[in-house]
C-alpha cells in the first residue's frame, strides 16, 4: 500500500507526463485561467488572509513575517495578478532546439528543451509565491508540489481552491498538475519519493536548504546565504564606489543580494588624502547610518582621513573592530565588514574563500583589472560598476524568479523559467544501427557536422 | 585541525580557482603534455598494469573485470592516447556567451559557460577511464579528485605519476589540479566536503550511485540501470524493425544503452500474417540466440506466426513467461522481454512507469506517432527509427563522456564538456544602482533587450 506521500508524488508524475505534451498555448491558457479565479476570488481570498493575520498578530510573530503575510500590503495582490499573465505571455521555453548535429547521412541528433518533470517547492510564509510558482511551473510543462510557510495555511487554502477550479476549467491541465500540501510532515515522506520527484526547491533559511540536502537523494536547487562583496580598485571613480556602495548596502538591506563585505585596495588607503575614494565611500555609508565593522588597516585610514579634514564622522556612527568572522557573516542588516587587500589577486581570492558564490562586484574604470575580476571570482554574479542589488529574476528580465540559485550546476543566480526546463536528446533516423559503425564493428564512419537551424 | 579529506578538497578548490583562470590554450597544452607523459612512461604503466592482472588472476576475478583492467587489449592504450588528443582539439567549452541582455543603457547582463568547480569522480576499474576524465576536466578548466576501483591501484598509481608530472611541466596548471585517490575510506569522508567538491560523478552501478545520493549534500551526477525500450508500431518496416531490435540488444548486450523491452503493438500482432514485422522480428531474435521472456498475447503470436508457416522456432530458442519484474529488470545480457501494448499512448505510458529514462525508440514510418512518441516519452534520449546503441558520446559527437546520465537536471544523457561547465551572469555597468529603477525606489525602467551576440 502506497502511503499518503507516494500518492501524492504518484499523482504529481501522471500530471507530469500530461504537462510535458501540452502546447504552450494550452499551458499558458492555464496561467489566464488561474489568474481569473484568483480576481474573480479575491474576496474569499483576502478573507482567508485575514485569518492568519489576526492569528500571527495575537501569535507573536515577528513585524516582518506579518508583512510578509499580509496579501492587501500596498498592491501586492495587483502584482501577483499582473505577474501571472506575464509569466503567460513569455516565449515558450519547452522544445527549443539547443544542438542540432547530422550523424550521418539521414540521422539527426537534436538536443531540445524539456521540462524537468516534478518539482517540489518549499517556501516561506508569503502566500502571493503560489501564484508566482504556480505559473512558471506549468509555463515550463512542470507538475508541482507546494508547500507554503504555515503561517499562510488559510490563506494558502483559499488560493488552492482558486487554483485548483482553474485547472478543472483548462480542460486538458491534469488536476494534480500544481498540488499544495499542508503539514511539515508530508514534506519529510516527499522527500523520499526520489522515483517520482525531479527537483526540490527549497526557499528560504541556509538551515532549511542544508537539512533538506541531508535527508534526499532528489537534487536540489538551494539558495545559500548571500554574503557579496564589493572590492573597490585603486582606479575606481570615487562617487560611483560611494553610490554603489549605498545601494548595495542600503537598499533593501534583509535581501540575499545585498552587499555585506567591503574590500578595499591597499592602494586606495596609500593615496588618502590625494584621492578621495576612501573618505567619499566611507561618509556616504555612515551618514547613512551604516555600522562599519573594520580591520586595522581600515582604522588607520578613518584616522588618516579625519586628519586630513576628509571625513567627518556623525556623532552617532559605530565603527567596530572587525572579526574574523564578519567576513564569513551575512548581517541582512545595515552593518557592513570592512578590509583592505593587497590586489585584485588578492580581493578573488578573499572572495572565493569567504563568499557564498551568490554576487560580488568590482569597481574600477580599469578594464583589464575588471577583467580578471570577472574571470576570477567563482559566483553566480560578478559585476563591474554596478550594483550587487540588480541580481534578482525581474532586473534580469526572467519575468518572476522560482528562487536565487548558489548550486554551482544546473541553474545559478536568479533562476527563471530556463531553470525550470532541462533537456532530451531526439534522435531521427531511418533504420539506423550502431553495428554498422566504427567501434561498434562496423566500418561506416560519423560525419557529425552541424545542422543549422 | 582539518583531515586528510578535507585537505585534499581544498587543494582541489585552490587549483580550481587558478584553472578557471586559464586558456584554452594553456589547458589543452595540458593534455597534450599528459598525452606525452603517457606515451613516455608506457612501459612503466603496463609494467604496472600486468601486476594488477596478476592480481586479478590469482584473487579469481572475473573474465569480465580482468578484461576491463587489461591496458594492452587490443589498441585500447592507442586508443586512450587518441582520446586525449581529441579533446585537446575541441572548441573550447568556457566563456561562450549563452544570453545578453541590454537591461539598461551601459548595463549590459552576459550569461558566460564556466567550469564547475570541482569534481569527485569515483569509477570502475578501468585504468584507461583516468586519462578520459583528467583530460575533459582540464579541457573544461576544472580541477578533479578521481577514484578507480580498488583492482586497478598499480595501473592507477603508474598513470597518476605520469599525469603528475605532466601537470608540473605545464608551468601553470596547479599539480592538485588532477588528484589520484586510493581507498575507499576517503570517498566516504570527501563526500561530506560539500563546501569544497561541487560535483560527484558516480560511474557504476544502481546501487553505487544510490548510496553516494544518500551520503552527501553534494549534488550527484548519477547513471542509473539502462532499461530501454522499443517499441514497434502498426507502421513499422518490417525489416528497419527487426534490424534495429537486433542491434539495439546483441551488438553489446553488457551496455547501458542496450534494449531490454520490446513493445509490440497490437495492431501488428492482430495484422499476422498479413504483415510480416512481428515473425520477422522474432525470428532474427531467435536466431541470434536471443531469450525471450513473452506475456501471453506474445505467446498467442508466435503460435499463430509459426501456425501460419511465418516463423521457425529453432530448436534452441528460449522462450519463457514474463513477470511483471521482467519489465523492470535491466538484463545486461542477451535477454528480452516482450509484450503487447494497445497504442502508441500505452507504448508511452508504459515506458514512462518501467524505464529508467535512459533511451527508448519508436519504430514507425508514421510521423505523428513518432511525434507523439518523442514528445510523450521522459527520457534522456528518445529515438526514431534508430537503434538505442546511439546513446553515447563518442557517436553524439562529444569527443569522449563522462558518462551517462539519468539525472532530470544539468546534464542528460552522454555527458561530455558540456556537462562539465554550468555559467556566470556577467554584469557590466557605468555605475548604476538598483535603487534608481521601477521596484526598488526609483522611476528608471528595464529595457531588457536583447544584444546580437
Amino acid at each position: 500500500m502506497s502511503s499518503e506521500a507516494e500518492k501524492i508524488a504518484i499523482n504529481a508524475r501522471k500530471s507530469s507526463n500530461i504537462l510535458k505534451t501540452l502546447s504552450n498555448e494550452e499551458r499558458s491558457n492555464a496561467l489566464r485561467l488561474i489568474h481569473k479565479a484568483l480576481v474573480d476570488k479575491k474576496d474569499e481570498i483576502i478573507a482567508a488572509n485575514k485569518l492568519d493575520l489576526e492569528e500571527a498578530t495575537s501569535g507573536n510573530y515577528s513585524a516582518s513575517l506579518v508583512k510578509r503575510l499580509d496579501l492587501t500590503k500596498g498592491d501586492k495582490y495587483d502584482t501577483m495578478l499582473q505577474g501571472i499573465l506575464d509569466v503567460a505571455a513569455l516565449p515558450d521555453p519547452v522544445g527549443k532546439v539547443t544542438l542540432a548535429t547530422r550523424l550521418d547521412d539521414g540521422l539527426e541528433l537534436f538536443r531540445v528543451t524539456a521540462p524537468v518533470g516534478v518539482l517540489l517547492v518549499i517556501f516561506e510564509a508569503r502566500p502571493e509565491v503560489i501564484a508566482n510558482i504556480a505559473s512558471l511551473a506549468l509555463k515550463s510543462g512542470n507538475a508541482a508540489i507546494l508547500k507554503g510557510g504555515k503561517e499562510s495555511t488559510h490563506s494558502f487554502k483559499a488560493m488552492a481552491s482558486a487554483v485548483s477550479s482553474a485547472l478543472k476549467e483548462t480542460g486538458v491541465v491534469p488536476e494534480h498538475g500544481i498540488q499544495l500540501i499542508t503539514t511539515r510532515q508530508e514534506v519529510g515522506n516527499l522527500l523520499s519519493q526520489d522515483k517520482y520527484i525531479d527537483l526540490v526547491i527549497p526557499r528560504g533559511s541556509n538551515e532549511l536548504v542544508r537539512n533538506i540536502k541531508s535527508n534526499t537523494k532528489i537534487p536540489v536547487l538551494g539558495h545559500a546565504d548571500g554574503i557579496c562583496s564589493i572590492y573597490i580598485s585603486p582606479e575606481a571613480e570615487p562617487k560611483m564606489a560611494a553610490r554603489i556602495a549605498l545601494d548595495a548596502k542600503t537598499n533593501y538591506p534583509a535581501g540575499c543580494n545585498a552587499v555585506e563585505t567591503l574590500l578595499i585596495d591597499n592602494k586606495v588607503l596609500e593615496s588618502i588624502p590625494s584621492l578621495s575614494t576612501f573618505p567619499v565611500t566611507v561618509q556616504t555609508l555612515l551618514d547613512a547610518g551604516v555600522t562599519l565593522k573594520v580591520t586595522p588597516e581600515i582604522s588607520l585610514a578613518l584616522d588618516k582621513s579625519v586628519k586630513a579634514g576628509l571625513l567627518n564622522v556623525p556623532s552617532n556612527a559605530k565603527i567596530e573592530a572587525a572579526t574574523e568572522q564578519d567576513f564569513y557573516t551575512e548581517f541582512l542588516d545595515t552593518v557592513l565588514a570592512v578590509k583592505a587587500v593587497n590586489s585584485v589577486e588578492d580581493a578573488i581570492d578573499h572572495i572565493n574563500e569567504h563568499g557564498s558564490g551568490h554576487t560580488d562586484v568590482i569597481i574600477t574604470e580599469n578594464e583589464q583589472a575588471a577583467n580578471k575580476f570577472l574571470k576570477g571570482v567563482d559566483s553566480a554574479g560578478v559585476y563591474w560598476n554596478a550594483s550587487s542589488r540588480f541580481a534578482d529574476g525581474f532586473r534580469y528580465g526572467f519575468g518572476t524568479e522560482v528562487g536565487i540559485s548558489t548550486n554551482k550546476i544546473h541553474a545559478r543566480g536568479p533562476v527563471g523559467l530556463e531553470g525550470l526546463v532541462g533537456y532530451q536528446y531526439h534522435l531521427k533516423g531511418h533504420g539506423q544501427v550502431a553495428s554498422d559503425y566504427l567501434g561498434a564493428g562496423g566500418s561506416k564512419e560519423f560525419k557529425h557536422e552541424n545542422i543549422a537551424l
